[in-house]
C-alpha cells in the first residue's frame, strides 16, 4: 500500500504571472481566456450556461465584456485609466460615454479612507449601475466643475462559462475539487484557489490508477455553484463521496480547514487528521455559515454535500489587503502554495485508502517474530514502526479503519500504509466487507 | 418579531425598606403582612394550609406569631431585646416567661465566635425548643445568676400561607417563577428573591399578550413548595414547560445559573445562552444537589420540574454575611437586581418566541440583493446584521431552533428577533411544524 | 456498609530481598522456586503446560534451566560471570563449551553504549542463540585473540509455569488480578507487581466474606496470559467481572491507571474514581495498545476482558533503569509499594459495593430531622456528611451507582459508605433491582 498521488513541486509562478494581467469578471473573455491558459496544465472543458437560465433563486445574469474605461478632466488628463489597473472600473458597470458634473461623478466613486493609497475592488452584478474605484488620497485631484466618463463595455444576452474537468477512476463515487475564477487582478483572491487546483488535478492527472473519480470545477464565485448545483443536483447527491473547496490559500497564515455541514465526513475526517498531525500551526474549524465562500452553496441545506473548505485563518480575521489592489503577488507565498497542495493531496491519498480491516488473529497478539516482524532478541524499547504495528493489529476490530488509528498515533495516516502493507502480505490483516 | 416583556426599571429600594423591619418566619402574620406590601406593586392571592396537613414526608407545623421576648438581669437591664433586633430571638422559640440560671440560659444563646459582633440567624420549627442569639462580644455581660426569659410567642393550630398569582397566556402551558419569603430582617437572604420576583412580575403582568402562562409563587422555603407541589403535582407536572427559583440575587457577586436535573430544559438553554453572552461574568453550573435552595424540592426524583436556579456565585463561596445580622440593605447593590430581573426577562422573552423555522429556498442560497436584504455593490465586507441573516437561513433547516443559531453567532437570542421578522416578511423563513 | 478489605501494611522489603537473586525466565526452576517463595505469604498453586502445546498464535517453547555462565580469556581470567550478576547472560541461551575468536565473540556481546555502566536485559525465547550482556566499558579488556566460553543450560520439554490461586466469594462472577514473574534480577521490573499482587492477595484472603470470587495469576510476561487464556478462554469470558494487571509499580513516580478497551467497566470506573480523588498526582488514561504490557493479551479484540493496567507515570516516559542492571532495590520506594497496593484495595472495594440504589421518598427531599439525620436547629452551613446525604437522595433515581454519586461529589467511593448506610438504616434508601 502506498500512496496514489505523489506531488514533486509545481511552477506557481509562471502561472500567477500569466493569469494576472487578465480582467475577468463573472462572465465574459476574461474568463475564457483565464481557462485556456490553465488548461496548458491541466485542461478543462468550458460549459457555456446561457443568459436568463433559471437557477433554483438565481438567473444567469448577461454576459459583460469590457474594452476600456476611463475619467478625464476637462484638460483631456486621464485621472482614472482602467489600463493602469483594471480594479478602476466597477466590475459589471454599463457602457457609459458622457460628461458628468462633479458632483455625479463624485457619487460614483469608491475609495478606502482607511487605506487610502489602494484601489478597492467593486461589483454590481445584479443592479445596473456604473462606477470607478481609486486612492482615496487622489480624490483631491478632482477640482474641475465636470468630466468625462467613458465605459466600452457590453452587457448583453451571451453565457456564462464554468471550467469543468473529470478524470475516471475505477467507481463512479467521485471527489470534486472546487474555486472560483472571476476576479480581476487580484493574487491571493482569488488566483491562489485556481492556481492550486492546477497543481492538485496534474498529481491526479498523473496517477497510474484511482480508486475514485475526481471532478474539477472552476467557475464564477457563488452564481458559478449555484447555476452547476441546478443543473446536475441528483448526480452530484449520488456520487459525491468527499471534496474541497479552496479559496484565499496563497497568503503567509496559517492553513485553515472547515468542516462540511456533515461535520465528519470522509472528506472531514481526512483534512482532521492530516492537519492535526502536521508540522505547521493550522487550524481545523466546525461547520459554520460564515466565510468558506462556495462551500456555503456546496452545503446549504438542501445540497449538503459533504465538501470542506481550505482556506488560511488569516483571511478570517486580519487579511488587509482583501478586496483592494494590495493583493498582489507580493503577499503570494510559493512555500504556503505547496503547504495547500500538499496537505491536500494527502488528504486525497488518505481518502483512496482508508478502510477498515480486520486482524485474522484477534485472540492475543499473534507472535509477530516468527513472520520476521519482531526482533529475536527482547528487551530493546520498540521501533515507531512496531508500535505502529501493534496499534493496527489491536484496533483492526472492524469498527476502526485507517484514519481511526492514525489518530490514535497522533500520525497522519498515509504513513501506517507501510506497516499496512506488510501486515496484509504476512495474512495478519484482512479487508473486512463493508 | 419583538420582545414580549420589557424593562423599565423598578424602585427596589422602597420596596426593601417597607419589608425590611417585619419579623417573618415560615408561618404567621410576618408572612401575610409581607405580602400585602409586595401587593401594592404585583398583586397575590394568599393561599392558606391548615397546621397538620400531611405533604409527602412532611406535615404543616404549628402556625407559630411572636408579640415581643427579651432577657433581662436581675437589675431588670434588658440584655437582650428583640425589639433591638428580630434576628435576637431564635424562630419559631415556645411561649416562655421563667427565671433560668445562667447556666440554663447560656444552653439557649447562640454566638458566631468567629465573628464577635454579628447576630447569627437561628431557627428551630420542627422540634420545640427556645433560644437566643447574640453578639459573642456581649457574653461578658451575663455575669449574674439568674435571669428572666420572657417569649410572648403563640405557637398553635393555623395555617400556613403562600403567595400565589397566575397570569393567564394564549396557552396553558406555564412558566413558573418562585421565591421564598420566611426569613426576619435579611436583606439579600431573603428579600432579594421575592422583590425580584414582584419586579418581574410587574413587566409580565403589562405585556400586551402572552404565548404562554405564568405562574408565581412565594412561600416559606423548602416546606412552601413541599406543600404546594404535594397538592398540584399533576397539574403542574402537565402544564410547566419551564421556570426559575431565585434567591440571594441582590448582593455584588456574579450572576449563576444552575441547570435543572433535565440539563437541558428550554429555561435551562434559554438562561444558558443569555448567561453565556452577556456583558458581565456570569456562571452557568450543571444540575447538582448542591445549593439551589427550593429548585430541589421543584428537581427531587419524583417532581423533576424543568426549573433552573438563578443566585449569586459568591453565595456558593464567600458571602459571609449570611444567616448573620450583617445581611443589611448595606450589601444589596441596586445595579445588581436590574441585572438579575432584566436577565430573567431576556430569558423569558427567549422561551415566548423560541422556535425551530423553516428556510423556504434550501438548495443554495437565495438571492438577497432582489429583496433589498444584500447590498447591491458587492465587494464589501459583510455586516452584523447580514452575518445574522445568513445564519438563519443556513441553520433553518428544522433541526434548530433560535438559540441554537443564536448559540452558534455567539448572541443572546433576542438579537435576532430582527433578522427572523425581516426574513420571514421577505418569505425566506416559515414556522416549522413542530 | 463497610470496607470489605482493610490493608495494614506489608513486609514488601523481605519480600523483595528473598526473590531478587533468583535466576528466573518465562520457564524453569527460577519461577518454580519465586512461587514457593511468594506462597508462605499468599499461597498459589503451580499450573504447568507442556512445550510444544498450541496456544492461539504461539506455542509453549521448550523449558530452559541454567546452572552456569561464563567468559573465560586465555589466561583463565573469568571476564563475564553470570555468578557477579545474572543479567550477564542472554535469557534462552543454548548449551555451549567452546574456544571462540574476538570476533564471533564480540557478534554475541551486548552493552549499552549510551550508559556504559549498565549491564542490558537481553532474551531470545524463540530464536536459538546465545549471547552475554556487559557494561560497555569493560568491552576494552577483551583484546585477546580467542576466549573461551561456557554455557551450562539446558533447554528441552518440560512446562511452563503459571502461579494460580483463587479464592471463592457469595458469587461465582470474579475479579482477576495479574502480574508477571519472569525476569531475573530487576527490581521494579519486574517484582514490584507480584511483590505488590501477594499484599493485594493477603488483604483479600483475610476478609471475613467476598461478594465476588477473586483469581490471582502470576506467570511468565506475554506467553504466560496467552497459555492461561488458550485455555480458558470461554470460562473467563462468563465470568470475569473486572480486573487489573500491575507492572512496574514500585519506582518512585505518579501512578498510573489505563483502563480496558471496554473504557468504562466497573473496573474503570472504580480506578479512576479513587485515583481522580486521591491525595497524590495520578493519572488515568484512555485504552490503547501502547504499554500495559499483559493487560495487551486481555484486552486483545477476540479476547477484551474488562482488565485495566496499574503502572507508573515514568514508566512510560523516562524510567532509565528499565531493562538494565540500575533496576535495583534501590530504586523501590516502600511508599509507593503501599500507595499501589491501597489504590487496589480501594477499587476492590468499589467493586464489592457498587450498586444502584433508590430514594423511598422521591416527591421532595424527605423529612430528615425527625430521623436524627439533620440537626434540629436550623441556620447553619451544611456539614459534609449531611452534604454526603443529599446526593446520595438526590441521585438515587436508579440510574446513578455509588460510584457516580461519588464522582459527583469529587470523593472516593468508600468515603460514601457511612452515609449509605445510614439512609438505609433510616429506610430512606432501598437497592434497586438490577
Amino acid at each position: 500500500m502506498k500512496n496514489c498521488f505523489e506531488y514533486s513541486g509545481f511552477d506557481f509562478k509562471s502561472l500567477y504571472q500569466e493569469l494576472w494581467p487578465i480582467t475577468r469578471s463573472i462572465t465574459g473573455k476574461g474568463v475564457r481566456d483565464s481557462l485556456d491558459i490553465i488548461s496548458k496544465t491541466a485542461p478543462f472543458d468550458k460549459l457555456e450556461f446561457p443568459s436568463g437560465l433559471q437557477c433554483f433563486d438565481w438567473e444567469v445574469p448577461p454576459e459583460w465584456n469590457i474594452e476600456d474605461a476611463f475619467v478625464e478632466d476637462n484638460s483631456g488628463n486621464r485621472l482614472i485609466d482602467m489600463n493602469e489597473n483594471n480594479l478602476h472600473l466597477m466590475g459589471y458597470s454599463i457602457p457609459l460615454d458622457k460628461k458628468v458634473s462633479r458632483e455625479e461623478l463624485l457619487e460614483h466613486l469608491h475609495t478606502l479612507p482607511e487605506m487610502p493609497d489602494a484601489i478597492p475592488y467593486r461589483t454590481s452584478y445584479y443592479k445596473e449601475n456604473w462606477g470607478f474605484c481609486l486612492q482615496h488620497n487622489k480624490l483631491d485631484q478632482f477640482t474641475d466643475k465636470e468630466y468625462r466618463v467613458r465605459i466600452d463595455s457590453s452587457l448583453k444576452n451571451g453565457f456564462l462559462t464554468i471550467g469543468h474537468a473529470y478524470l475516471p477512476g475505477e467507481t463512479d463515487k467521485e471527489v470534486l475539487l472546487s474555486s472560483y475564477l472571476c476576479h480581476p487582478s487580484l493574487a491571493n483572491n482569488e488566483l491562489s484557489g485556481p492556481i492550486a487546483i492546477a497543481a492538485i488535478y496534474q498529481a491526479v492527472l498523473n496517477a497510474p490508477q484511482r480508486r475514485y473519480s475526481y471532478r474539477f470545477l472552476l467557475g464564477p464565485e457563488t452564481i458559478g455553484p449555484i447555476v452547476y448545483l441546478s443543473q446536475n443536483l441528483e448526480e452530484l447527491k449520488n456520487k459525491v463521496l468527499a471534496g474541497y473547496c479552496l479559496s484565499m490559500v496563497g497568503n503567509d497564515a496559517p492553513l485553515l480547514y472547515k468542516r462540511s455541514r456533515h461535520q465528519n465526513s470522509i472528506a472531514d475526517r481526512a483534512a482532521a487528521n492530516i492537519l492535526s498531525f502536521d508540522q505547521r500551526d493550522s487550524e481545523i474549524y466546525d461547520w459554520s455559515p460564515m466565510g468558506g465562500t462556495d462551500q456555503r452553496q456546496y452545503c446549504s441545506i438542501g445540497v449538503n454535500l459533504p465538501i470542506g473548505y481550505f482556506g488560511r485563518a488569516l483571511a478570517r480575521r486580519s487579511y488587509p489587503e482583501y478586496h483592494t489592489s494590495k493583493d498582489t503577488l507580493a503577499i503570494i507565498s510559493m512555500e504556503r502554495m505547496d503547504e495547500v497542495v500538499e496537505a491536500v493531496l494527502k488528504c486525497l491519498n488518505t481518502i483512496e485508502r482508508n478502510a477498515p480491516y480486520l486482524n485474522t488473529n484477534p485472540c492475543c497478539e499473534p507472535q509477530l517474530g516468527k513472520r520476521g516482524l519482531y526482533p529475536t532478541i527482547g528487551g530493546k524499547r520498540a521501533s515507531d514502526s512496531l508500535l505502529r504495528i501493534k496499534y493496527l493489529l489491536s484496533l483492526s476490530d472492524g469498527k476502526h479503519d485507517l484514519i481511526d488509528i492514525a489518530d490514535s498515533l497522533r500520525i497522519q495516516t498515509p504513513e501506517l500504509f507501510p506497516e499496512t502493507a506488510k501486515l496484509i502480505e504476512a495474512g495478519l490483516l484482512r479487508a473486512a466487507d463493508r
